[in-house]
């Protein structure tokens, strides 16, 4: 039987052109986030299964990719009565990157610096069904400051991702806001007990996707009490959304103090996305930022501010964030405070490439230096070297092959110029230089060569 | 029970100054690489097992990684009656990077220029026995080009190789040159059969460490015929060894044609050396070149040309390739030509650091810019993206806490400069930037402050 050759179910393989992309948007993101003081680390992708367990819920416990256990170990677990697959393993693919942090954070704290701005790009691993744009492994790019409570962090982390998401060529995004505290005193001036609360803010949550007459049914198929419901709806249909005639943050703001002026966590919730709001008013995240009551995020554990990169261009998130004071000290029994952001990298790769967006693409290679023959050879390698001494970017033909199967390998790898030193050349003292597109063709005495063909292409 | 947050044995975490250590190695590898036309690609770090074992004989296939079947698939190779491991999981992580490019060019060779040059920088798993400097997640480093027999592509490989290790640092280091087909033809001149030649091969390369008696001890002891013995050494003692007086790779050649004329494998593999080191000659390898009879490498599937980059400065190989024209083709049942090299990515990372070759580090961050109180913070924040949008890097202090602790975080992350702008600042309007180390200050007008602090900083 033949082996496939094809990657594994849900993997892939990235060939150069696709390299070329990916490193393209991964080097932005690194720039940037450099640019703010972030620094990179990067965590095994392998952790014991005793630190990723219970940290995502029973189902994503199952989408754990776990290693399987060899030699003695493995003989045991096999002829254990009742053999559980987790005496089968003991270690197991990272899942995220917010969990090695939470390691590496409680391992190294008295090592680190009193603010830990760290970033990470990296691959993570879930055993989920493969689909459509749905992969098992695929890259995380993860920004967060532990260390701080302080709003100017938030400030920061959103600048960052503005000025991100403006360099890849995101121009028509928007960074909508809400705060943890202020869906809870939603819910309380609702009357809406802490049981439902979760069911409440998930038909809320749906509001795009099902309008507001969608979202009350909801409200009412999960059990929200009629008065309740009447009350929720009331005070979300006092703010305009973001992105159409009439919305503005300073609005929201006021229709969210009138509404919960009798909570305390309200007013303070208020209080916070003031102070981001003004703590970013002269940054890049300004004109982006957008209060959006409507937002709440699947996950529990955001505390304070929480953050999604929407775009009316394209459906769906872009990536998110928020506040989670209670999540990185869950290895050392102790809240320690912390915000960060998770950019859906893969996900603007996707977009990037369907919409067009790596239009500037060039060769990366700018001239393939020809082969004419074995004594020719060691002059041509030569000069290829001198190119490269320029800062040239130069491949060498290998074979002795005539011409027009070079200039045709040139052309598959869209390699603009090509360097002739055949036997007339070398007796001449001279090399060719030729521009594939134009058949143009120029010779420059070979002592000058370098020189002369870096200012030639370079002029393009 | 306190779980550990130490990384799983043999796997570790890369902290920010490690990171950037990696980075810039990375770095110069990859800019050369490209500078050479390489072309980086990336595969799954997850391989089917069919894929994986039987490619590395069965030590290797010991060594890979096995990930653990799921749900019904686990369920049914549980009940069968006798559990295998091979039930268990039928994919693994990588061994290599070798066997991947074999895969992928199998899989997408209609699609691949007619001479594929790729590298690929990645982690790849070995379940071996962690030890001092060894691990079971390690980075390789792997540059080859598929589709070409010319000796223009060892000339090409060695000096990306030789331009690397200068651009790190390694000056003095030498890349020793053997051919599988003078070793097989001094086997067949010293009538050793094929049968023994795997034998003799082990004890010529441990000349090194055993010196010339071991290695006739070792000869005669793995079964070696005695006079197979002196026919072998009578010619191997007329080499003189790289890096000593009286060294010459014309020596070489010129012995090696006298003692294996009877060979005409022997002939056609002293004229690749020749090509090879003609095609070299005006590049950056010439000088590190040196033809070693003795060397052998372990690895049977070299064809051609064989290297092994060594320093007088550390024990050991630093790095290791080959031309390997049967591997390739693999999963395509037919020979493609190949030749590469992999650098000791990690190795060369420890004797960096070891040897103090990271000398010239910097902080990677500019300007801490501090923050006063809640009512200066959003200018604070506006003039550190006023300074990012002129390339300087600047982190923000997040609290407002007194400004000793807050030079105190500027010198724990090695930031040499500080912004204030506290309430004097702005109300006449200015900017003060201090300098750690001196404790110099200067203030500049608000108005022109990014420009300024750009100005100062760039002196210095």
């Amino acid at each position: 039987m033949a082996i496939s050759t094809k990657p594994a179910s849900g993997f892939r393989d990235f060939l150069p052109t696709e390299m070329r992309r990916r490193k393209r948007v991964f080097d932005v993101i690194e720039r940037v986030y450099n640019a703010f003081g972030f620094e990179r680390i990067d965590t095994p992708c392998v952790e014991r299964l005793d630190t990723l367990l219970g940290k995502y819920g029973e189902e994503g416990d199952q989408l754990i990719f776990k290693i399987l256990q060899r030699g003695d170990k493995l003989e045991r677990a096999l002829q254990g009565e009742q053999v559980r697959d987790i005496d089968l393993a003991d270690a197991g693919l990272r899942y995220d990157l917010t969990v090695p942090l939470a390691r590496v954070y409680a391992q190294y704290r008295n090592d680190l610096p009193r603010y830990f701005k760290r970033y990470q790009i990296a691959p993570v691993w879930r055993a989920d069904r493969p689909q459509r744009g749905r992969f098992r492994e695929f890259y995380q790019c993860d920004v967060d400051v532990v260390g701080s409570s302080s709003m100017a962090v938030e400030a920061e982390v959103t600048a960052a991702l503005a000025t991100i998401l403006k360099e890849l060529g995101f121009l028509d995004v928007r960074i909508h806001v809400n705060h943890r505290r202020v869906l809870q005193a939603l819910m309380q001036v609702s009357q809406i007990s802490d049981a439902k609360e979760a069911d409440a803010l998930i038909a809320i949550d749906k509001l795009d996707k099902i309008g507001r007459d969608g979202v009350v049914n909801e409200l009412k198929s999960r059990g929200i009490a009629d008065d309740s419901v009447a009350t929720l709806m009331g005070i979300l249909d006092g703010f305009v959304a973001p992105g159409t005639d009439g919305f503005s943050n300073e609005a929201v703001l006021a229709h969210l103090e009138g509404a919960l002026a009798s909570s305390d966590q309200g007013l303070s919730a208020i209080a916070d996305l003031r102070s981001l709001l003004s703590f970013a008013s002269g940054g890049p995240a300004a004109s982006l930022l957008c209060l959006d009551p409507y937002l709440a995020r699947g996950l529990s554990y955001y505390t304070g501010p929480i953050f999604e990169v929407r775009s009316d261009a394209f459906p769906g998130s872009l990536g998110g964030g928020g506040r989670y004071d209670g999540l990185i000290g869950m290895f050392m029994k102790e809240d320690v405070p912390a915000c960060g952001f998770s950019l859906g990298v893969e996900r603007l790769l996707v977009l990037m490439e369907e919409s067009g967006m790596f239009t500037d693409e060039v060769s990366d290679v700018d001239v393939l230096v020809t082969l004419w023959g074995a004594e020719t050879t060691a002059a041509s390698l030569a000069l290829a070297h001198e190119l490269r001494a320029k800062g040239v970017r130069v491949d060498v033909y290998p074979d002795h092959d005539k011409y027009g199967k070079q200039f045709k390998y040139a052309d598959s790898r869209r390699i603009p110029y090509v360097v002739l030193m055949g036997p007339d050349e070398v007796s001449a003292q001279t090399v060719t230089l030729k521009h594939l597109g134009t058949g143009q063709q120029q010779s420059f005495p070979r002592s000058d060569a370098a020189a002369a063909i870096v200012a030639a292409i370079s002029k393009g």
